[in-house]
């Protein structure tokens, strides 16, 4: 498996966005989100997007070098449109948005309707933590996954991610959860070693559990009424809030209306000292730390503790690329003409 | 089982809870918040909590017949603090503020610390959805729950609810849920029936899945580590954000910091037409209904759309207490000198 340093792999994915279409901006904050993916090991909603993201651009799925323009809002509230533009910049975009309304109004909501696929939403509120501010964010898609009680596809596995700031050097905690009971990257991958799935993952055609990978129909979402419950919330409050619904037009009539993202940024020192605010975080942090770990668990980390250990061990070693990431990378480099970093060559 | 009608249940309750100590307004707004959970059939959170309150204030853990006041706040930000004060009290007046907020802001956020235990917060959020706007609530308390892969009691089952109004004299959507993979008076149930319970739901003293309902050390997060990170968002968002740390303190000192709550009110017409929401929210909950349902389900339902119909249902055939309820009330009532609806008389 090839090691890549981040920052070489940085640079090669913004090279091959910009010549897969995205304008020069563009290509330099998806690569950073993408590359920070990878770095935290969410492998999933790393660089392998890329390809995907190049034909998105070839078919008019993504539109790249546009403005994201403020439609609507009013006080604390801002309604961006994104005009198809990458996840990234149209997230970007609302958290810079939702941190100003927060300094101003204490609190700040930015809707960023009519974006495309946004990746780990843990960047962006941890973007707001850096800043010293509490960051929500959720992004709302097309079906993916069923409704409690219901047959087939009919909710996104929409994502939440709520970090805030520990203050004193420390990494903020973040927590990035999907809606469903697994990454549909699980159950490909179960697939791909023709391996059974655990019951609770997914249903076939008929609603019945399976453990077996062939015969998935849907994802479950977590927690059962619940994880459909607060897909169901997201698309309302990311979707239908910002006049892009996806859900509902999509069941009705088939239509895509892509991806919506909102970020909410919360100043706490509108609500009291901010420095106070952190130490309590902090000593919460260090309480969940000295819980005993249940059997077989190594020590109890907190949300997003993971990934941040993993960043720093992927800063030294660099990151490992699957196999099969790096040839479809490497091919794609070929096609567009880009050079291949060294570390990639291997895998041509 | 004696069935009593919701208004009959209510002015009973207003009457104990009076004479147990609460102010008239307190005990008025707590008698209406505990009929509501019944007549939705969320009777864990109804009448059978009186005796409990009552002897909260007797032992000075809950104050009623101060005021609950506004220490912070900025913008769109209002922090309350409730002085100990009734659930319901402080709720409310979080909401009252909130829909003040983002009648002003687009949005507005309410902190509400040092309350009493808040119930069902789904009645948080529906109030809002009456008045046309979007409504968030959670709340926070101390240790019930387990952290994800640390032993014994760690987090709360901290509830988080979303109300969304449908517009057309229709119910709102509601979803109320709990962080916990299942609630505590489930095992309670169990164990006096001498039930085992399913696997998932609880772990024992050295943090092993258990179905002994005898052996339960703490009960488990819904879907693991997701459920775990999000209490503890919700501990950071709810308590130490208005200054009222709950977790830290208790795990660290074994500190009863009490309750906390937060109401978060979004005006859709900051967004665009409110009448255009209303109408796609409505969209979406149609698709939903037309879903085809999983094999032995009669048809799919929304969030809280349950709770509605049983709430229709019990206003015309009264609300059925369960005997050791009846009985606990009426001894209460005997003890406190208030007279017993007739409906009840017979559990004497």
């Amino acid at each position: 498996m090839p090691h890549v340093q981040a920052e070489a792999l940085r640079a090669f994915s913004e090279a091959l966005l910009t010549a897969g279409g995205f304008a020069p901006g563009d290509a330099r904050q998806t690569a950073e989100l993408l590359v920070w993916a990878n770095l935290r090991g969410i492998d999933s909603h790393g660089v392998l997007r890329i390809p995907r993201y190049v034909e998105m651009i070839e078919l008019g799925m993504m539109t790249s070098g546009g403005t994201v323009a403020q439609v609507g809002g009013r006080g604390a509230v801002a309604v961006l449109d994104g005009g198809k533009c990458p996840g990234a910049v149209g997230m970007n975009a609302a958290v810079d948005k939702a941190a100003a309304l927060a300094r101003d109004h204490g609190i700040g909501w930015c809707a960023a309707r009519a974006i495309s696929h946004a990746g780990a939403v843990g960047f962006f509120t941890a973007r707001l933590a850096e800043r010293g501010l509490i960051g929500l964010a959720m992004t709302a898609s097309k079906p993916l996954m069923s409704y409690h009680g219901a047959l087939g596809e009919a909710l996104s596995t929409n994502p939440l991610s709520i970090a805030a700031p520990m203050g004193d050097g420390q990494d903020p905690v973040i927590l990035d959860m999907s809606t469903a009971a697994v990454a549909l990257g699980k159950i490909m991958a179960a697939r791909d070693a023709g391996r059974a799935i655990p019951e609770g993952w997914a249903v076939d055609a008929e609603g019945r559990a399976t453990t077996d990978p062939d015969r998935v129909a849907a994802l479950l979402p977590m927690a059962g009424a619940k994880g459909s419950g607060l897909s169901m919330m997201i698309e309302i409050l990311t979707s239908v809030l910002a006049g892009n619904a996806v859900i509902g037009p999509f069941l009705a009539a088939g239509r895509n209306n892509g991806f919506n993202g909102m970020v909410l940024a919360i100043d706490p020192a509108a609500f009291g000292d901010p420095a106070d605010f952190a130490a309590e975080v902090r000593a919460l942090a260090d309480a969940i730390h000295a819980l005993p770990p249940a059997a077989g668990v190594d020590g109890v980390l907190l949300p997003g503790e993971r990934g941040a250990a993993t960043a720093r061990l992927r800063a030294e070693t660099g990151i490992p690329l699957a196999a099969g990431t790096a040839r479809r990378l490497v091919a794609l480099a070929g096609k567009l003409g880009v050079a291949v970093p060294e570390a990639l060559a291997a895998a041509e």
